[in-house]
């Protein structure tokens, strides 16, 4: 997608030395767009864990490049395994990163360490192609929903979508899941309004959504999380659309903490609930998301302090609770299949079941 | 309710001159304990309009005072209503604002102007002494449902609460609405721990509730509002207890925006979900709540930037969104009767319901 008209993808390898790695600081959207360069599997390892780069499907990506960095250090059988672990403990909750990480050992493995450095580069790259192109087929997917909608109104109605967190390109290697198929509707010249839920603690919603929406000219206004229900008791939501970072197969969605709530309202004032996801998503393992899916607890300090900028404009946090009170930071929560009305793949759309699944990817 | 060992109620007559009024500025906490003294109608309707002074059962009382203020102005038949006028305009949502303005105008209306002043604080004073008796009535009845929640449980097991916003002594004259039993729960030994929700845009749950609890010693841990869903989930809440600025005749309930996602989840996994409120709060004028409550849309600067303290100890405002992305500010939402497990009241419990409150409230 682009910034100020120059085309980006939110990973790429080096183009003079053809081996680092560069990615955006998102810690520093957006107000500063800062393009970082990691050279080594630590610097990988660190910028997932600090959300230098997040989003289920970018996490993976990196973390490919990551495993082929670690390479370039030591090639050897019991290196890969090690640096592979490694990677793969920086974020519990998206399967992405487990899934990324385990089609590159399956790649690696089977050949010799002098020819590891280079299939590891390849193979990083496929998976950054296949997200992209993935995305593009699920924002097409997608879009047939928001089209559906238009049909029905009179031409020019504006179309209000809500979305939680950020699921958009930088969330990816490209296009985004939940807001690929909003970028194609905006672009095909339908009205559409994005209502971007802030999305506490880290404002992803209120950093990265609202930045990438104003960057592409698609009209949104920001929203406190707490704010999705009343919009919808009043009419002013005609579709919810979301990402996640691990789906069950029986449709079971781990997304950002809070997507649970507005699936419940959505279902309560009868507007449809959709999840965007690349395949790679899915967790065919885990049948009950609620019991089964890891949650991770990140730090206290995102609830306590928010970041931002001054007017003098200084990025700083600043503390918003009392000196002595606690706090808790579940960060993700399972949203059950029985509130999501469907999933939106790269193979087309389907309901949230395991039989809506397997139709769609019948090989599993 | 005490402040380092030492009662104060939320606000009082000057005790040297007799007639300027005291509140705590509210958008200083938690972590400046300021007080303002307030000498005009004026001063009272910017301290309710900036939020120094907010809480339903609060504001009614404040306003009572601002037209005593008022009075010593000009205590003509027309000042009165001209006064009233401008401070009912404060804040459309909460009843109590009304209904002491109301009743501060029937007392007066009869009385020739040089009888005014001395009545103004008279009667404005009862209504003081009305909320903190109602309150605490509120809390006895309001402590049975901990009780019996503690009863079914081994001895000492901790009773996990959660409150959205501000509903305590804060928000009132003392004691408060929702807090009220968790503060006579905890002060009788029962093993209680409170999540509080941070409450965005302002963050009342973050820097109020949380200062509250604190202050008085009760275990709490401040959470994202997204979280309480996952919470519920995972067994980590008993009750549900919150305040209100308006609960129409039928049991509709109008509270700080987000609390209609909190009734829904609570439902969603069979947790008891109460509202406490001084029989001041209930429009009997009202019979639905969604259609009929005017909700208040605050300015964008509320979701745009967030109040806080850097580490060099300034309160400041950041901001957490990009330049030229826009925000609404809804601060209100209806929680729809049916989600509401029942209502504590200063004369009891009821249903949510229109024959549950005439049961209650008879002479209505």
């Amino acid at each position: 997608m682009k910034i100020d008209g120059t085309s980006y993808r939110s990973v790429w390898v080096d183009e003079k030395d053809g081996w680092s790695i560069h990615i955006f600081d998102q810690t520093r959207l957006p107000f500063s767009l800062d393009i970082l360069q990691l050279t080594t599997p630590a610097d990988v390892a660190h910028a997932i864990r600090t959300m230098q780069v997040r989003g289920a499907p970018l996490i993976g990506a990196v973390a490919a490049y990551g495993l082929a960095l670690a390479l370039r250090q030591n090639s050897s059988d019991s290196a890969i395994e090690e640096q592979a672990n490694l990677l793969a403990a920086t974020r519990p909750t998206a399967i992405n990163l487990r899934w990324a990480i385990e089609r590159m050992l399956s790649h690696l493995r089977p050949l010799s360490p002098d020819q590891r450095v280079q299939a590891a580069y390849a193979e990083a790259g496929r998976i950054c192609d296949e997200d992209a192109a993935q995305n593009e087929a699920i924002g097409r997917h997608g879009l047939s929903l928001i089209q559906e909608i238009a049909k029905n109104r009179p031409p020019g109605t504006r179309i209000n979508l809500l979305t939680h967190c950020n699921a958009g390109w930088i969330a990816t290697v490209d296009w985004g899941t939940a807001l690929a198929p909003i970028y194609m509707a905006h672009d095909a010249g339908l009205n559409v309004h994005v209502w971007v839920d802030e999305t506490r603690p880290r404002n992803q919603g209120a950093a990265l959504t609202a930045w990438e929406l104003g960057s592409h000219g698609v009209p949104h206004t920001i929203i406190a999380d707490n704010a999705g229900g009343h919009l919808m008791q009043h009419g002013e939501v005609d579709l919810v659309i979301v990402g996640t970072d691990r789906v069950t197969r029986t449709g079971d969605v781990a997304n950002k903490i809070g997507t649970y709530l507005k699936a419940l309202a959505a279902q309560d004032n009868g507007i449809p609930f959709w999840v965007a996801l690349p395949s790679t998503t899915i967790d065919w393992t885990v049948a009950d998301g609620i019991r089964e899916i890891p949650i991770e607890e990140r730090a206290a300090s995102e609830i306590t302090h928010v970041a931002g900028r001054t007017e003098n404009g200084i990025l700083t946090k600043v503390q918003i609770t009392p000196d002595g009170s606690s706090a808790a930071n579940p960060a993700f929560d399972v949203t059950p299949a029985r509130l999501v009305t469907g999933l939106i793949t790269e193979r087309g759309l389907c309901p949230a079941t395991e039989s809506g699944l397997r139709s769609l990817f019948p090989e599993q």
